[in-house]
């Protein structure tokens, strides 16, 4: 799939660049998207205009002229490295092959992405090799905005999550209740209940869908109420149970993110009143989200719902610990965390993003509850990705 | 578990620095080593000889303050960071936030990582921040010496690394040879095995142990003949199999790594003779480790073993894409590339290094064979950390 890069090629036009420079390996996205080459060491790849060159070690030469978008590949030893290297050392030996390779190409002046490496950059500069870093986040905003086939790619992973999601529900509606009055767990075949065992049950799911991740959050009672605390140990009734995924497809390396928040038992009638506030922000967060309106404005929806209620958020208290406590949501792509943003910096939706949208409250003596699903925003508006259903009580 | 540090204050005090600034998020090794905090986003640690401060966001800040650590944690917050934010936009913010919390520390001199992000660097830079890369790897060069706790963390991975690669062995034991000459493959209950189904049955082993893994090689004939090619679809009787696992364990972020070559079935005589000059090369290369020899040193005992049996190396033919096209071996620990490297820019080894051992051979017409084991370098020498069986034909 080729992207549509031609917002880069304005900027390198605009600003009178030659070309766009990347030194990084393929978990780094914009490297992923500009050279469409998996690797697990860092190479470089050079965009301009007219092509787009990689420059990659022996092992990865083979690979790379293979299955990568680039119109040219070539390898350090074309550039006699590894003499260069023993006269020089290993790194200043690669800056003077990658000033040569750049210069082979014309080019003296490049722009960077914001997280270029500072080492390579510095010695870049000092072999008379412009370098500066792009201050207007181009490649992530081109990445925010996904093709179709992106869209379908983002689609199928929350598929695989929705029966990751599923795996987790099961246990917990399946587990009993076990134990004495304050010592009360969820156990399973006489074995207590845990995050781990939830998360293992979620992961080896998502794996059997082609899914990977790092990690899942099964967050109970006080643990949910740090919004990354991961959750450890048995799962008790009648206390709110956080499970958020992220998992990235292994084939297309999109990923997908969705959280559901459960009670097995009874919940408190605090807890009740927040999942449906909860619910409610949710639902006005997300029919608000149509092109031209900023993230900033969805976030303050949230923020309305959630201040009429009497409840803090770091809008009413920067410095509050408990409430709603986070940024409303945040693109989803080849990263987990990229452009736009549903947050007071949130800049204009447009048709392609890709955001999820998870109010959430938060305080150690309620627990927590979160309720994330994952949206793009269309022509018309926006469609949900997401078909798990919304349910407090397991 | 507290690092030994000292060279890095030894190298701060020598280059008469302030001290050390990183700004990544803790899939970055130098990070996670230094702050001792898991974070998914990119924060901001300093280190200096006397104290290790956090800068982090609201949301990390409770479970930086349990979790890291670090002597002091601050929070953007507390620099008026949103206010900022608005007036001059958030990455300009977030330079004058750092800026002004160095300030506090009496610290306007740092060094950094090799590949500290270029646009945060600059930016201090016109704040009046001296932000130079250090040159010498020294966090790379401490987290290269493990601790003994450390080691026991590797050793409990690889025993996971051999529970999966056990699990691969039996698939590709019990599998039946299916089909007619030239058309022939491996099958389990009457489908195709391949190398999709051998990895998923690893990874699932894996996360069933406690460990993650993002890629595993499971590479059939041709395919095996390209180092880095993951391998796909069914697999064949009398060719070889590379089955290389590198899993990172979920708890301790530490990793192990791990190759064995299999053919099920009869070998061709070529393959069977670049398996044994493999593992001969292996058994030197690691009769060959103790404190004192050098990396290159080693590697070169490796390229003498094939290029003595007339096979073509790196050393020999820089250019070259066919016999041992790569390097022996490289350090593992938080990350599954790390120093030192059996390399020829391979440094000297000493106790508490780790690493890997991984001659191979390969070319198209042959496939590949890559034979690997973990060691780390003791006193007296060496011990390796694995315990997996070698032999070809399974």
């Amino acid at each position: 799939m080729d992207p549509d890069l031609s917002p880069l090629d304005d900027y390198l036009d605009e600003a009178g660049l030659d070309g766009y420079l990347v030194d990084a390996d393929s978990s780094d996205s914009t490297q992923r998207y500009l050279s469409g080459f998996d690797a697990p060491d860092p190479f470089v790849t050079l965009y301009t205009p007219e092509t787009t060159a990689l420059l990659v070690s022996a092992l990865e030469y083979g690979r790379a002229n293979r299955q990568s978008r680039a119109d040219e590949v070539s390898r350090l030893a074309d550039y006699d490295y590894r003499s260069l290297a023993g006269e020089h050392g290993p790194k200043a030996a690669k800056a003077r092959v990658v000033a040569a390779w750049l210069d082979d190409r014309g080019v003296d002046d490049v722009a960077t992405p914001e997280r270029f490496p500072l080492g390579p950059a510095d010695r870049l500069r000092e072999r008379d090799v412009s370098v500066a870093h792009e201050t207007e986040d181009v490649v992530t905003e081109v990445r925010a905005r996904k093709t179709d086939e992106e869209i379908e790619h983002i689609r199928a992973a929350q598929r695989a999550n929705e029966a990751a999601m599923d795996a987790a529900a099961d246990l917990l509606r399946d587990a009993e209740i076990s134990g004495q009055d304050g010592k009360r767990v969820l156990a399973v075949d006489g074995d207590a209940l845990t995050s781990e065992r939830v998360r293992e049950e979620i992961e080896v799911t998502l794996l059997r869908h082609g899914c990977a991740l790092d990690e899942t959050i099964v967050a109970c009672g006080a643990d949910a109420a740090d919004p990354h605390d991961r959750g450890s140990g048995p799962l008790r009734p009648d206390e709110p149970i956080i499970v958020d995924i992220f998992p990235r497809s292994k084939e297309t390396k999109y990923h997908a993110d969705m959280t559901r928040t459960f009670v097995k038992g009874e919940p408190t009638d605090t807890l009740r009143e927040w999942f449906d506030l909860t619910h409610e922000a949710l639902a006005a967060a997300r029919d608000a989200i149509e092109p031209g309106v900023t993230g900033a404005a969805v976030h303050d929806i949230v923020c309305d719902v959630y201040e009429d209620a009497g409840l803090p958020t770091l809008r009413s208290d920067p410095k509050s610990e408990t409430g709603f406590i986070h940024s409303t949501g945040h693109g989803v792509g080849l990263d987990v965390h990229e452009l736009p943003r549903l947050s007071p910096d949130g800049d204009e939706l447009r048709p392609g993003h890709v955001v999820t949208v998870e109010p959430g409250l938060y305080d150690p003596e309620v627990g927590g509850v979160r309720i994330e699903d994952l949206v793009v925003v269309t022509e018309g508006g926006s469609e949900n990705l997401t078909r798990q259903p919304i349910e407090l009580q397991i």
